[in-house]
C-alpha cells in the first residue's frame, strides 16, 4: 500500500447552516424519494422481480440495474448520515429484491436473466454487464456500510468472484472487458471494503488487458458470427483503441473516460505503479488543458457523447453531460489523494459548482442531462430521462459530498473544499474536531475552528482557489503569511483545543477568457466569482443574446431576498446591449448595431432554467472597439 | 393569365469567357458524366429495371427515382444548349428505360412497383411517390424540350392523369397531399408545356388542400391501421400542420417549404389570387428577414433538416442544405417574376454565389450536402450521399442557370444578375441580342451592348445589388443620373443596334454585421465583396478561429494567378490575431488574450475546402475595445 492520503469519510462531515446543507437537505428530502418513484413508475425496481415475459411492455433495458443501484448507494449514504427508519425499511426490502435476482451461480443483471439469457457474457462491448455489476458493487459497499447488512455485500462477492472466475488471463478464462467501465473502480471498492485482494488483481487485469490486441471484441464478435449485427461503434469511443497506458489523450465516451482513468487512480494509489502515473498525468492535461468548459463540463459532442478535438468546446451544442462532470470529479478526487495539488481541485470545485450542481433544479425535482453554455430557448430541465444515468448520479454524489472536503494522513489534513459544517477526525491517533464557519461559495471569509481532544501535531493543508487573488489568514487573531505549496498553505504545528484560524479569501466578480484556440469564445468573456460561472438569462436581460460586458468592475455581489432565488447571490452590474433599432426590415447590414448602456443581472450558472424559459449564454462578447 | 413578366429561356442565354463559363464548363464536362456514374454505381440506374427481387442489395430507396429524374432534367439541359451526341444517346437510352417503367395505368415509382407494392398511395407523408412524379414531370418538360422526343412527356401525361384521377376533391377520388411538396410546381410546369389546364387545377388542389382539417395523413394512418407504425413526424415539419394559406411562418423542413412555396408563387402567377401574393409576401418576410444565413443558406437545423425559431442562425452546426439554398433560388425567382423588387435578386444571387455553389467543389467532383458557416475541421465535401438529392440539384440549377439572368414581358427586359455572355431575345416583336461585358462577380464594371434588329422601344430594367453603395450608368459614353425603381434602374427609350451601356458598381470589400438578435454573430462581422461573402480557413490563416477583424479598409481584391484557386479573387487585408504566448498551460485565464497584428486571407465562401483540411469561419469577431 502506498496510499498516504485517503479521502475523509463523508459520514463524518456535516454540513450546517450553509450552502450545501440546503442542497443537501432538498437532495435527501426530495429528490432522493422523487427518483424513487421514477424508478418504480418506469418499471425498474419491478424488474428485479424476474417476472418478465416475453410481449410484456416495458422490456427491462439492459442497464436499468444501475440506476437502482445508484439509488441504493445514493440511499445508503443519507441513512448512514442520519437515521431514517421508513428509508432504511425501503432500502432493506429493495436489497432482498435485488439479493433475491441474484442466480445460483452469482450472476446478476436483469435484462440478461429474463430477456436474453442466452447473450450472457457475449458481448462486453454493449452489453453493460461488468458496468451494472460495477455499480452494483457500489451499492453494496454503501448499504453494507450504512446498514451493517451484509446481504449485498456477500451478493457482490458472490458476483465478482463469478466475473473472476469467467474473466482473466488463464487458459479457460476469457481476456474481456465492458465496453462502460465502472467495475474497475467498482472492484477496488470492494476490495478496500472486504480486503480481498483478488478484487482489486481483477481491476488491474481489467484495467491492463483493454484495448491489448489480439482485441477481444473483435474475438467476441467472431464468436458471435451475426452477419446481421451492425458494424462495432469505432473503439476509440469506448477508450479500448489502444492499451490504456499508452492512451495519451482522452477520447471517446467522455464518461466511459473519467470512469476508466477513475479506476485507473485507484490502482495507482493501491499499487504506486509510476506508470499508471504518468499515464494519468498526460490524460488529466488532455482534458483539463485543452478539453474543458469553463463549467467543468466535459465530453463536447452528442453524437457518441463523446470528447471532441483539442480546444473544440462549442456553447449551444455543448454536451457536457452531468454524469461526466459527477464522473470528472470522482476522477480529480482521486488524483488529489495522490497528489494534493490544487489543479485537481480547481477542477473537481469548477464541476461540482457548476456542470453538476446544474444537473438538478433547485427544488430537486427537474434534471439537466445536457449541460449546453448557451442556449435560445428550448432547453429545459426534464422530471426524468429514458437514458436515466443523470438524476440518480447526482443524489449519490450530493449524498456522499463530505468525501470531497478533506483527505487525512497520519499526521496531515488536506482542506480542498469549504463549506459551513463541522467534520469528526481522527490525526495522529488524536480525535478531533473541525469546524468551518462561512458563508461559501457565497462569500470567501472562512473561519475555521480546530479542537483535537489534546494538543497535536500535524500539517493543515488550506487549499487557496485559484481564482483568488488576494487571500489572508490569521492564527488566533495573530496574522500569517503563509507559503503555498502547489496550491495549499502548509501550516505545520502543533494544534490546541479551540484554535482558530481566519482564512479570508478575496472574491471578486471577474471576466475570464478563453485560450485563443477555443474559437467559440473568441472576443469574448465570462462572468465568475469565486467558484461559481455565472450566466445571463433572458428573463432578466432582455437584450439577449447581444448582451455584451466590457469589465467586471461594475458587478456587485446582491444576494436575492424573495422569490424563487431566495437566497442566492446574484451578479448586478453594467453591461452594454445591441439596439435593435433601424433593424426592423433588415436581417444584414454594413452597419454595426449601436450598443447602448444595459443593467446586466447574472445568475449562477447552475441556477439557470429554474424561472421563466428563454435564452441563456455563458460567454459574452465584449464591446467591439469604435462602438 | 396574369403573368406580367417571364423568365427568358436558359437556353438562349449563352456564357462566355467569365465566371459563369468556367463554373458551367466544370458542370457539363465533369459534374454531369460524374454524377450519372454515381447513380449507376449505387443501383439508382438499373433500379428502373423492375428486375429488384426480395433479398437482393440494394433494394431500391422510394425516392431514388427522383436523383436519376434531376440527372435527365440537368442532361436534358446541357443537350439543349449545344449538342453532344454521346449525351444524347445516353439520354435517349435512360429515357427508353424510364418510360419502359412506366406502369400500364401510368404509376412510376419503382420502390412502390418492386419492393413493396401493396402500399401504393398508402401514405402520402412518408412516400414520396408524389414527390417523384413531381421531378419525373420536370425531367419528360426538360427532355422533351431539348431532344424534341415526347416519350417521356407522353409518360408524364399518363401519371399526371392517373393522379388526377386518383386524388382530388370528388367523393371518388382522395383529398391527398405529399409530404414532400414538389408536384406542385412540376405540375404547373407541365401544363405551361401542355397547355392542359386540369395540371393547374390538380396543383392548386394539392396546394390548396394541404393541411386542411380533417387532416388527410390521419386519415391514411387510420386506414393503414397499423399499431407497430411509429409516431408521425409533427404535421409542422412538413408544413401541413395547417392550411397553406393560413401559414405566416417559414417552418419545417427548409427544402420541403421552398418547393412548396414555390409552387404556390407558380400559382400565384397564373391565377393572380391576391390570396396567394399575401401569404407569399408573408413566408418570403418570415425568412429573408429571420430566417437565412448571410450566405443565402436556410434549415438551421440539421435535426429534421429544418428552419430553427427567428434569428437563431448557428454557425458551426448550420445545417443549411445545398438544395435549400437551391430551393430558395427557385422561390425568388419565381417571386421576381410576380414583382419585379429587388428585394428578392439579393436573395437569389446570395444563395447562388454562396450557399448554392458551395455545395460543388471547384473541380465539379465533390459536393457540400450541408453548409456550415464555421468548421472547426472535420466538414468536408464528399464523392456522394446515400441521400443523394444535392449533386443532382446543382446540376439542373448550373445547367440552366441563364433561366435566372433575365425577366422579360411584352416592352420590357430585366436584368437580375451580371455575367459575360449573350442572351438572344425578343421583346415588343423586334429579336435582339443583349450582350454583357464583365468580369462579374470580381469586378463591378458592367458593359452592356444591346442590338436589336432594328430600333425598338422598350423598358430596360438594371438590378443595382444593395450591396453597391456607388453606382454610375452611361449610354453611348454618355453619363446618366437613373433613378431606382425598387431597386431597379429603369430606362425607358427606344433602343438601338449597337447601343452600348457602361454600368459601374462599385464593389467594395466591406463588413457585413448581423441583427442583434442573431446571438452567433453578436460582436463578429463578416467580409463581403459584392455578391461573394468571403470566410478565413485555416490553411492561409493559421491564427484561426481566433482572427479579429475591425475594418474592410485595408482589404484589397488579389487575383490568384497559380495552383488550384487560379483566377479567383480573394481578399488580402489586415486584422488581429490573439497571441497564444503564455497561454501553454491554462485553458482559462482572467487576462484576455493578447491581440497582434497579423495579416488576413480571406477566400470566397464557395471556394471552402477545396484545399487542405482544416478550420473556417464566415463571422469574425471584432477586437474588443481596450484589447
Amino acid at each position: 500500500m502506498s496510499i498516504s492520503l485517503q479521502p475523509v469519510d463523508f459520514a463524518s462531515v456535516r454540513f450546517t447552516g450553509g450552502f450545501w446543507s440546503e442542497r443537501l437537505r432538498v437532495n435527501r428530502r426530495v429528490s432522493v424519494p422523487l427518483v424513487y418513484r421514477r424508478l418504480q413508475e418506469t418499471g425498474r425496481i419491478g424488474a428485479f422481480n424476474l417476472d418478465w415475459r416475453p410481449g410484456r411492455e416495458p422490456v427491462p433495458h439492459h442497464f436499468w440495474d444501475s440506476d437502482v443501484y445508484k439509488w441504493v448507494e445514493a440511499a445508503s449514504y443519507v441513512l448512514a448520515e442520519r437515521s431514517n427508519p421508513s428509508l432504511a425499511a425501503r432500502l432493506q426490502e429493495l436489497a432482498g429484491r435485488i439479493a433475491a435476482a441474484q442466480q445460483p451461480d452469482g450472476y446478476l443483471n436483469v435484462y440478461y436473466t429474463v430477456v436474453e439469457p442466452k447473450l450472457r457474457w457475449t458481448n462486453l462491448m454493449r452489453s453493460h454487464e461488468l458496468y451494472t455489476a460495477g455499480h452494483f458493487f457500489e451499492a453494496a459497499v454503501a448499504y453494507h456500510r450504512a446498514t451493517g447488512d451484509s446481504r449485498l455485500l456477500e451478493a457482490a462477492q458472490r458476483f465478482a468472484d463469478l466475473i473472476g472466475r469467467v474473466f482473466g488471463p488463464g487458459p479457460e478464462q476469457r481476456p474481456g472487458y465492458d465496453g462502460h467501465p465502472e467495475v474497475e473502480l467498482a472492484l477496488v471498492g470492494l476490495y478496500r471494503a472486504t480486503g480481498r485482494r483478488r478484487y482489486l488483481e481483477l481491476a488491474r487485469f481489467f484495467l491492463e488487458e483493454r484495448g491489448r490486441p489480439p482485441h477481444f471484441w473483435d474475438r467476441e464478435r467472431r464468436e458471435r458470427n451475426d452477419p446481421a449485427e451492425p458494424e462495432p461503434v469505432p473503439y476509440e469511443r469506448l477508450q479500448a483503441h489502444r492499451p490504456l497506458l499508452e492512451q495519451t489523450e482522452a477520447v471517446g465516451h467522455a464518461v466511459r473516460a473519467v470512469y476508466l482513468y477513475s479506476g485507473l487512480a485507484d490502482l495507482a494509489a493501491e499499487t504506486g505503479d509510476r506508470r499508471y502515473r504518468r499515464t494519468l498525468d498526460r490524460l488529466w492535461e488532455s482534458v483539463a488543458l485543452r478539453k474543458l468548459y469553463l463549467t467543468g463540463g466535459i465530453g463536447a459532442l452528442a453524437v457518441g457523447e463523446q470528447f471532441s478535438g483539442d480546444y473544440h468546446l462549442p456553447n449551444e451544442t455543448a454536451y457536457a453531460e452531468t454524469c461526466a462532470s459527477i464522473g470528472l470529479i470522482f476522477w480529480a478526487r482521486r488524483l488529489l489523494d495522490l497528489d494534493c495539488d490544487r489543479r485537481y481541485a480547481e477542477v473537481m470545485e469548477a464541476a461540482l459548482y457548476n456542470g453538476a450542481l446544474s444537473g438538478v433544479s433547485l427544488d430537486g425535482r427537474r434534471f439537466f442531462y445536457v449541460n449546453p453554455l448557451a442556449s435560445e430557448g428550448r432547453h429545459h430541465r426534464q422530471e426524468f430521462f429514458g437514458c436515466a444515468c443523470c438524476p440518480p448520479n447526482l443524489l449519490r454524489l450530493l449524498a456522499s459530498l463530505g468525501r470531497y472536503f478533506y483527505s487525512a494522513a497520519e499526521d496531515e489534513l488536506c482542506v480542498h473544499l469549504y463549506g459551513a459544517g463541522a467534520a469528526r477526525l481522527e490525526i495522529s491517533g488524536v480525535r478531533l474536531r473541525f469546524v468551518q464557519e462561512t458563508d461559501y461559495p457565497w462569500e470567501g471569509r472562512v473561519g475555521l475552528e480546530i479542537s483535537p481532544e489534546r494538543p497535536v501535531r500535524f500539517r493543515l493543508r488550506l487549499r487557496v482557489p485559484e481564482w483568488c487573488r488576494n487571500w489572508s489568514l490569521s492564527i488566533n487573531g495573530t496574522s500569517l503569511s503563509g507559503r503555498l505549496s502547489r496550491g495549499y498553505l502548509l501550516l505545520d504545528r502543533t494544534w490546541r483545543p479551540g484554535d482558530r484560524l481566519a482564512l479570508d479569501l478575496e472574491m471578486k466578480p471577474e471576466l475570464v477568457h478563453a485560450h485563443p484556440a477555443v474559437g467559440t469564445a473568441a472576443g469574448c468573456a465570462a462572468l465568475r466569482r469565486g467558484p461559481l460561472v455565472y450566466c445571463l438569462e433572458g428573463v432578466d436581460n432582455p437584450g439577449l443574446p447581444s448582451i455584451f460586458i466590457d469589465s467586471a468592475r461594475s458587478f456587485r455581489p446582491v444576494r436575492v431576498e424573495s422569490g424563487p432565488l431566495k437566497g442566492l447571490v446574484l451578479l448586478k452590474g453594467r453591461g452594454w446591449r445591441a439596439s435593435r433599432a433601424g433593424w426592423e426590415k433588415r436581417l444584414y447590414s454594413d452597419r454595426a448595431p449601436k450598443l447602448e448602456p444595459a443593467p446586466v443581472i447574472a445568475v449562477p450558472y447552475f441556477v439557470w432554467d429554474n424561472r421563466a424559459a428563454g435564452p441563456m449564454r455563458v460567454w459574452l462578447p465584449r464591446p467591439p472597439a469604435g462602438s
